[in-house]
């Protein structure tokens, strides 16, 4: 299968660098995109990491960064275009160090993020970014992508979480700044630069990452609340509360659960009707503060507000996780029943209500379809997703999908929101970045990108087609 | 005073832009350099500002951007070269928007952190950056500088606390991107790329700020330690006993006070004799929670650990205030003793303890010296300050302060330390930045600097000379 150029870089790299393809290195989860690859190195060490880019620079070949595949716009399959070479980190998997004391570990970046979490649960450390495919996601995805997750409103991003990186340069350079340290003013962010870059500017090969104490004493409870405005007021008053306590806040609309009754029947529900809207709340707060009492407190004063109309609270380790899960099992439900858009944006707070309203209003307008909008609420991050109507097909609206695309970003844009809050961009949103980003702020990327890799190696058509 | 090249760029100027120049925008804290300008700008928003840097470009006049004047490391001063162009932000000082339930504010960067600080208050929020020389440093150049502070143990740098930026690219472009959103992974990191720049890759005019909620209740504390490992392990207790609520945790040494009892002696000291090592604590904890009955439990633990030997709980904010005053007057007191050579280094946690002592042995053989070590230890970033024997003069070191620096950052950088933990690069470090940083880091800096500022005029001879 390789061509001339694909057998002349294989004869450069490092001995026992290259692995067989397997179909899970070519597929995405959405399965719209099936890549292609020339050949799969899987390096087992940064300087083999190195020695295949520079094979790659020298034979100006692709090469598309492989974490575990776990990301939803495309960043890690190759649609078109000359064959890349996959480069997989799925051998570069060790927790190289952690120290407690220090809230520090390094990990190399095929670690899953499971394996980092439960490395520094190990410790009595919490590793705080948490997504429902850690079990898969590999750090360095992770870090690449920027994710987000259900903690971001209390921890931040992967960014927040990154003390410094390793990372093998578009020329084949290493660049060594896994630092500890919480302050380091020397110099240009490179390592916030390549986070969220998506393997475009480089190859992250390990990561120094922070940790946290963990929450002496963690609540969870769900709150039935009236809309979304009331949902927001009800944030304000839990801040208030507990400050920067917070640690989830979750939106989580009927139609959700209706989904999953529909196509996850033997998920237990905690409502026999689901409500319109209700949110997930997590609270972390330190010894000597009962979060049960907390929360209710909550709930007396969001009641007595008009926000809130029922809830429940946690009784039980095992009750927290059943609503955690029925709120990680939307997206399972979303993807049976099958979206004909879906939308991963986030807007300033206030304009959240309005814009719910107002997207509703515009779907409606197009034709017969049903919505489900849920996610991060205080981190100004939903996921906005449209269905067909009871008893139509996805492909009924292939004609509608486009415009949906285009109006709903359009009207995020307009709001001061982002198209992609916390996916990144990939191959799938390149035109939208074209087309949304600040022209000052799209040709300054397009500079840096052509100084840091001139010859347009690394992880070629994505972010910036 | 203008040569030709100025009065063909007074020219081009907008009207009304140009002030006479004063004293103070040539000065800076440490009297050490003395600046020189052509020409000085004040714009009055973001537009002149824009057509101020086009001028400039199209001159090929050097920008310094200034902002309130007090960074330690001579950015905002020129010491040669061709006279460039000071661009004053005093004009640009509006608070232009503020969102309490978003806990965000927009400020221009010619608005003092203290102005922001009383936004954010006014508006029941916190703006948790805090310097001693708030009411004079401007935002922007807080950002520029990527400011630390004594909470950037909970709340982080400057970086942390900024959701986005609006900022003229040296090609005089504006770059819109004044986000107010928490999520926002629609391509590279832009923000945190000119945030820490010093004004070498742009000009910040204003931006999306963060605040938060503020803790219910706070309590300060001052605990004498055995040591710097001692003060390490009480940090660790202090993160099991409140997690992230640790706001404050400085580090004090004995002769850091001794200098306060010689050149301030109208402080008031909370010890008769000062101890060798310190801590001064800040917790800032939810509501429900004393603050004062957990620094006593913490006392507790720490006595009973070995660790702390006595201590003074804080009864009122005036004593509180009392507290934080004395440390943050030990510059001062230094200032007037007249330190041979500071410096500004972070460590890893661990390493310090093995650091201050190995350091001390290293200058106790160059020469009869006092060291004054203090700073925030929770974040690992000391203040390590070298002054003459008593009765002896700054100048009698002439000699030995090229020696002292060296061999100080380089201990610093074999730990993995950094040679300019909150100050910047500026002027007064390049040659460091040069010798110390990762080659491939630098070169990957020189390759941005160039590709985003190609005829060098932004803040030129700063960072990268």
């Amino acid at each position: 299968m390789l061509n001339d150029a694909g057998a002349d870089l294989a004869a450069m790299l490092p001995d026992g660098v290259l692995r067989p393809i397997e179909p899970r290195h070519l597929e995405e989860p959405r399965g719209r995109y099936v890549g292609q690859a020339g050949l799969l190195a899987a390096p087992r060490d940064t300087e083999e990491a190195a020695a295949v880019i520079r094979a790659c620079a020298a034979a100006r070949v692709g090469v598309v960064p492989l974490g575990g595949g776990t990301g939803l716009v495309a960043g890690q399959v190759m649609q078109s275009g000359p064959a890349p070479l996959l480069l997989s980190l799925e051998r570069m998997t060790a927790i190289r160090d952690l120290w407690a004391q220090e809230n520090v570990m390094v990990a190399e970046s095929g670690a899953t993020l499971q394996a980092v979490r439960d490395a520094a649960e190990t410790a009595g450390r919490l590793f705080p970014l948490s997504i429902a495919s850690q079990g898969t996601a590999q750090i360095g995805g992770v870090l690449a992508a920027n994710a987000g997750g259900v903690n971001a409103l209390r921890y931040g991003t992967a960014r927040a979480l990154c003390l410094g990186i390793e990372a093998v340069l578009p020329d084949g350079t290493v660049m060594h700044d896994l630092k500890r340290l919480r302050k380091d003013n020397t110099g240009y962010d490179l390592r916030d630069l390549l986070i969220g870059a998506e393997g475009t500017l480089g190859l992250i090969t390990a990561a120094s990452l922070r940790m946290v104490p963990p929450p002496a004493a963690r609540g969870v409870a769900l709150m039935v609340v009236e809309d979304p405005a009331a949902a927001l007021r009800l944030l304000g008053l839990a801040g208030e509360a507990v400050g920067d306590a917070v640690s989830a806040f979750e939106l989580i609309s009927g139609q959700g659960l209706l989904f999953q009754q529909e196509m996850l029947p033997h998920l237990r529900q905690p409502f026999a009707t689901p409500p319109d809207w209700m949110v997930l709340i997590e609270i972390g707060l330190p010894g000597g503060v009962d979060p049960d009492a907390t929360l209710e407190a909550l709930f007396i004063r969001g009641a007595e507000a008009g926000l809130v109309t029922d809830g429940v609270i946690a009784q039980s380790g095992l009750q927290a996780e059943a609503f955690w899960q029925m709120r990680e099992e939307i997206p399972e439900a979303n993807r049976r029943i099958g979206a004909i858009s879906s939308h991963d944006i986030a807007l300033p707070l206030s304009e959240i209500p309005r814009f719910i309203a107002d997207a509703g209003q515009m779907i409606a307008a197009m034709g017969d379809m049903r919505i489900n909008c849920f996610g991060h609420l205080g981190d100004g991050n939903l996921h906005y997703n449209v269905f067909p109507a009871p008893g139509r097909e996805r492909a009924d609206y292939d004609d509608l999908r486009e415009k949906i695309q285009h109006d709903v970003h359009q009207m995020v844009v307009a709001r001061g929101g982002s198209f992609s809050a916390e996916h990144g961009v990939g191959r799938l949103k390149t035109a939208d970045l074209a087309r949304w980003a600040d022209p000052a702020r799209l040709a300054a990327m397009r500079a840096i990108k052509a100084a840091l890799d001139p010859a347009g190696i690394m992880n070629p058509g994505a972010v910036l087609a």
